[in-house]
């Protein structure tokens, strides 16, 4: 199917992805008189009285904002924020699809971090958390960071968090196929961008060692000079002190993780990893290299960012069940740990015959995914999965 | 019925009023590629291209945004924006009930003038329309206009403007029974906020020129010192050179509009006025004087803001209509003729016969009203109306 063109005429029919509608019936006076005037006025009071009520009295328990500034979008880049709608109204209705949350999508006019987190802070009252979406690296960090200082309710960037949670679980179950341990796997990533951070800072957040990170200029080490204070973050991790390009970088090692650009890694490359190498080629809508020729060269496990090959790495996986679990422990920020928690139980669906098939991620549309990642989120918000993992915030 | 306990009961069990849902299917993975990636892809390039489309590949074209600052929730006053939202979840629900508008409730956490302005102003990709909800006088008047300036879709204060428009289709229907005429017609406002303000200027506007505004010092006229802008305009409509208090402003007066402080008018003071004369007292919950009591003192015609007496003066019976028609017709503001428009529509629902039986307004039920006012307002905007009416800005 010609997806772009099916789409566009689908988008000009439905004329918004999205409806917002009373939940209660509105037919009569006696009606009204419940839903609003005069007898709105007793929630309203309860909640001047106590603010915490808003989550009981109001729909925030089970809203989130879904915020663009429309300037990174997709593949598409720097579009605008109206021109980032669709996708927004789209990620809207999965919230709603997979997580059973109301999410509204918005899109800011300015690309200033400090007007951006101001924005949405003012309207942080309105919502039960705040799902970043599409907004360029590195502004993003910093305004997840300040937002996240600003505001009581948990403040998410996707495309950082909610890749680097279903890389996770994708690294581990290719891990269990390939007999290594994350400690001492040799990990490339390729990208330092969104996705690219996050995923690095999981990763060795759970514990991964041997983690080299690269930008188009090659590895980022502790040693390479003008790194912003996010690459240089990166630069720390690279404690194996491996400098160089992607291709020197990829020699011997174990998993290559790539959210960068298209055609960046050859069969070759993969030739000269360690045995049975893993291959996650995330760019889209073309890999770093498609999944068929990295099996060809060598590789044990393929995965992309693509629907129509096997082991989807997709956020889809991650978010609904994420906020899911964070709005029902009513969390203030979701943690590393959370994370963690939400990777672990999503490798955890994934049974012996699939992994022996080489599969590593349930489908998009496996019902458990949700359900199982947001108990897990919410266990670990309640403390109850703590230990062996450490809190940090993220 | 005690309406606010059932009500606080309600609430806790809705756990918010409104609900966003996707309004096509998400069964699986072509769905997926139809409404997000990658086919969203087409959509997002085609407002690229040309913002305009938002308006037809987007929800915006149906999609207003209500908003508050908590500072004047009903009758509450200044109870924080979150305390605000029950009344504008209600106010969603019956944009969606009565208007087909996609509603969003957001409240804003600062009471700062320009702060809100710049917060909505860089949401306005998101949304068709602002209705602007719940914001104290004189603030509310600077932020409309200054938001107004900001934007390209329209931004309408409810409390003012709805409020005016219920009011003067309410006021022509009683001119009818009481066989008076606008132009000569003597007007007394009691009240200078919000609604006070915004009906006194589109009563003027539709050709009253015998209008006195109190505020609670008494009649504003040209002559009182200490007045802020918005006095001062309504000080300028007092042509008559009224002064004095409200008491002294009703003697010889055909019609009273407050929208003021509980009992303020005593039957004493409905025998001064001029014969027939009609009392719209609509301070919520409890009149300037009830209904009952005008009557006896010799009022031809009575309404209140309460939905258990007859002739309910309630804005639901001017805003979902009027929305509705300005995001209809794409109008870039909601005009002085636009408003007038949805006022005549409205006082032409009431047939001889009500009118005969001192029925002014259609009830909030009636189905014709959102339809025919939305048509009204439409039609003001293409200028099919136009001729009589002078536009004016809002």
């Amino acid at each position: 199917m010609d997806y772009l063109g099916e789409s566009l005429k689908r988008h000009a029919a439905w004329r918004g992805k999205l409806e917002i509608r009373p939940k209660m019936p509105l037919a009569g006076k006696e009606d009204l008189a419940l839903a609003y005037t005069p007898g709105v006025a007793a929630p309203c009071l309860e909640i001047q009285k106590d603010i915490r009520k808003s989550f009981e009295l109001t729909g925030r328990w089970n809203t989130v904002a879904v915020v663009t500034d429309g300037s990174a979008v997709l593949g598409l880049g720097d579009i605008g924020p109206e021109a980032g709608m669709p996708v927004m109204e789209g990620k809207c209705a999965l919230f709603k699809a997979f997580g059973g949350v109301d999410a509204v999508p918005l899109c800011v006019r300015t690309q200033n971090v400090d007007e951006i987190v101001r924005t949405v802070a003012l309207l942080a009252g309105s919502f039960g958390g705040i799902n970043l979406e599409d907004i360029a690296a590195p502004r993003c960090f910093e305004i997840e960071e300040k937002l996240q200082a600003a505001v009581e309710i948990p403040v998410f960037h996707d495309d950082q968090h909610g890749t680097a949670v279903t890389a996770l679980a994708a690294v581990l179950n290719a891990l269990k196929i390939t007999g290594k341990k994350l400690e001492t796997a040799g990990i490339v990533i390729a990208g330092a961008g969104a996705a690219g951070t996050a995923t690095a800072l999981l990763l060795a957040a759970m514990g991964a060692k041997d983690l080299v990170v690269c930008d188009r200029t090659g590895a980022l080490h502790p040693g390479r000079a003008g790194l912003n204070r996010w690459k240089a973050r990166l630069a720390a991790l690279n404690t194996t002190g491996k400098t160089g390009n992607l291709a020197e970088a990829l020699v011997g090692a174990d998993l290559f993780i790539g959210v960068s650009a298209p055609g960046t890694v050859s069969a070759d490359m993969v030739k000269t990893m360690a045995e049975k190498p893993v291959i996650f080629a995330m760019a889209n809508p073309t890999p770093e290299i498609f999944p068929d020729e990295a099996i060809a060269a060598g590789a044990a496990v393929a995965g992309t960012g693509r629907s129509d090959f096997p082991n989807q790495i997709n956020n889809v996986l991650a978010f609904p069940g994420i906020f899911r679990g964070a709005l029902d422990a009513r969390a203030g920020r979701i943690t590393e740990k959370m994370k963690i928690a939400a990777a672990l139980a999503l490798a955890g669906l994934v049974d012996e015959q699939h992994l022996a098939n080489g599969v590593i991620l349930p489908e998009p549309f496996d019902t458990r995914v949700a359900p199982t990642v947001a108990a897990a989120v919410a266990d670990a918000v309640a403390g109850a999965t703590a230990g062996a993992v450490q809190e940090s915030s993220s």
